[in-house]
């Protein structure tokens, strides 16, 4: 325990300093060196000021005004994303504010780039409001060739991205939702193949039903999994259920539209959820519903909601992702000491990182490249199994079930299984 | 005349093929490298993205949770600009769209980062709506520690940036009028100098009352000069002059939002100019404006609207700024045929380029490390006075009134003029 504790006090010591040392983990950089730009000698005695600004500059644009799918070509657009965040759920901290949220946009911009070579500019954001939003995401579209939208709370930024993907024309990727959906199921495809557990009559509980656990929800669904439970705040969600009016709790301390439709109406994911798992209508809370389960998923931003009891009661082999961050719903020793077979959290100093940060900068180097507008879960799906099967069986392991962030394979192999799947639906 | 053509030809190839090859003139960087990053050897036999990322960059976003100022130390906000274009007024081309806008906002960031480090990330959105654009800025306000205004048409541009001026904690700067103003001034105070001019007494004619005009005229005013006529479409404005209705010229077409305040009143900073120049009330178009002025100050966005009978009705030793970019009011050759004594423009590839690129990236470095707010007119003429300095009286010519864009000495200059004035308004 002083061990762990010991580990927390240095992890945060070297992260204040090193955000100290830095300030600021990005930077815009010019593609044209100065030398080039203000040269005075040379052939033409002058450097590439006059083609770069005015009055060269202006053919450009008016090349563009007659042609607007030029910007594609003239311009970053192609490879620029805008990361957008309103500071409502960032992490498991909450609803801490856009400026809180910047060191982290700035962390996803860095692994977008080292890993992905794709420029993403955070943009955190001081409108919360739905509506305020997507019209927000909707007046940037001619900057950037895609948005990913981040750390938003649920179910508010659901209906964001829903109503964003309809309207613009370069897609919109929800990486709490769809990212880490990837990510996961993938992970639980190499756990059951390591565990041989028949894949689609596991029992599985998702704790947690905002943006991860209905992205997971969701593609779990869709991939065949026919025994799912997800638990919220209020315990199992079955049809029938009480449905919760979403806004009262403390998220939503900060947010100053409360009228805003979201908050006051029934959750339609939640609703879709009802329909579709649950079969027994088994009620009551996470103790209740983890009885039997063979998967626990966490995604409750609640560390420490698991305890080794609960572990102890679930089917022989349980396997547990325990996804939130910073504090993960158990420790991995822990989990490991009640039993578990197979522990997986989201954080890069644990064996077994389920992080989105697999899959997102790869999926955006897939939808830039290719100009595709949005993935179904379909496409997604086939990512996920690409990512599954680049964990060699040779290899895979309790502490080795998904590929590290920086697998150099994981770039190539996304585009090709978007590419394969998309030229197989077109040859249909 | 055919050598001119030939090097328009060459310089549109040469900005074309520029940009075909570059496709993008910025970009994102990291700065951590990936080695250090995933590093996997070493003391700690982790790299540092357990640091830069979840799970330690949590406990960055919850310092910055508990003392909001910190986001200045932890992050890039420091250094990050938005330059925010709604492409309604691109150059001298007119409304274009905010996609053509794109490769202008790419060339003012190169100067940014290479003349002053500035990291300034281009804006450019589909939305023209003048309350709109407030709310836009507003919104993104925690991720920047500066906004400049860039290519949006007046007279709304003024409006918007009065209003964000007076609302937002960062500094809105808006370099068509504010940047413009600076330069010119310090080209007029050079250009005086030179031909031993009396300063207050000259007439100056200033064709356009847009931002570039409207500001030209503002600094002039406070400056001292006496003897002013501000020329618009309609022609020279004066006090009692009929107001004319906004929004009903070409530019105007893709304005979707006509109804907006600013473009059905009469439009109150012509009135201003109006109240405030052109004493003898001398009416009609630029021909009757002109004869007998000492000076020209071209913003009108108008190509050729000079010509040598023009210049021949001037007073001795006519001063000739035709800043209208790409196209000139009037080519430097043909204004010294027809007498100029000095010729400026705001072309890189002609001599004395009166651009506002001297100066807003240097500006922009004094507002970000001094994190003062807005600057007043009097800091405004304190910084002319600086970059007109920088001409040492040996070397001042009809070929050298201001320094080259890339002259080392900018950068500190204003910085120690905008500090030095600071203090000495703070001694008082």
């Amino acid at each position: 325990m002083f061990g762990l504790l010991g580990n927390l006090l240095t992890l945060k010591e070297d992260s204040l300093s090193l955000h100290r040392i830095l300030k600021g983990k990005i930077e815009i950089s010019s593609r044209i060196s100065a030398d080039n730009i203000f040269e005075t000698e040379g052939e033409r005695g002058k450097g590439t000021l006059s083609s770069i600004y005015t009055p060269g500059v202006a053919y450009v644009s008016e090349e563009i005004r007659d042609h607007k799918d030029l910007v594609y070509e003239y311009t970053s657009k192609w490879n620029n994303i805008a990361i957008v965040c309103d500071g409502t759920r960032v992490l498991g901290l909450g609803n801490v504010g856009p400026e809180s949220a910047l060191p982290v946009m700035e962390g996803k911009s860095v692994l977008f780039k080292t890993l992905a070579n794709v420029n993403a500019f955070p943009l955190c954001i001081s409108i919360t409001d739905k509506e305020d939003i997507i019209r927000f995401v909707r007046s940037i579209e001619p900057s950037f060739g895609a948005i990913n939208i981040e750390d938003i709370e649920s179910p508010k930024v659901l209906e964001i991205v829903e109503a964003l993907q309809n309207e613009l024309t370069i897609p919109v990727f929800h990486d709490d939702r769809h990212g880490t959906a990837v990510i996961t199921l993938a992970a639980l495809i190499n756990s059951l193949r390591l565990l041989n557990k028949k894949t689609k009559n596991v029992r599985i509980v998702i704790a947690g039903a905002g943006s991860a656990g209905y992205g997971i929800f969701r593609i779990l669904l869709r991939m065949g999994f026919k025994s799912i439970i997800v638990v919220d705040k209020q315990g199992a969600i079955y049809e029938g259920r009480e449905p919760d009016i979403e806004g009262s709790d403390s998220h939503n301390q900060r947010n100053r539209d409360n009228l805003s439709p979201s908050n006051n109406q029934i959750n339609p994911f939640k609703k879709e959820i009802a329909l579709n798992s649950n079969k027994q209508k088994i009620k009551g809370d996470i103790v209740t519903a983890i009885e039997g389960a063979d998967v626990f998923i966490g995604t409750s931003g609640k560390g420490g909601l698991l305890n080794s009891k609960m572990i102890k009661s679930m089917n022989k082999d349980p396997i547990i992702f325990a996804l939130s961050n910073p504090d993960p719903e158990i420790l991995p020793a822990q989990a490991i000491n009640a039993g578990a077979a197979i522990v997986a959290t989201g954080r890069s100093d644990f064996p077994n990182q389920i992080n989105n940060a697999v899959v997102f900068p790869a999926i955006f180097r897939a939808l830039l490249d290719l100009r595709i507008r949005n993935l179904s879960e379909d496409i997604l799906i086939a990512v996920s199994k690409s990512i599954a099967d680049l964990v060699d069986i040779k290899h895979l392991s309790k502490t080795y079930i998904v590929p590290k962030i920086n697998d150099p394979r994981i770039l190539p192999v996304v585009t090709k299984s978007v590419k394969e799947y998309i030229i197989k639906r077109h040859d249909k």
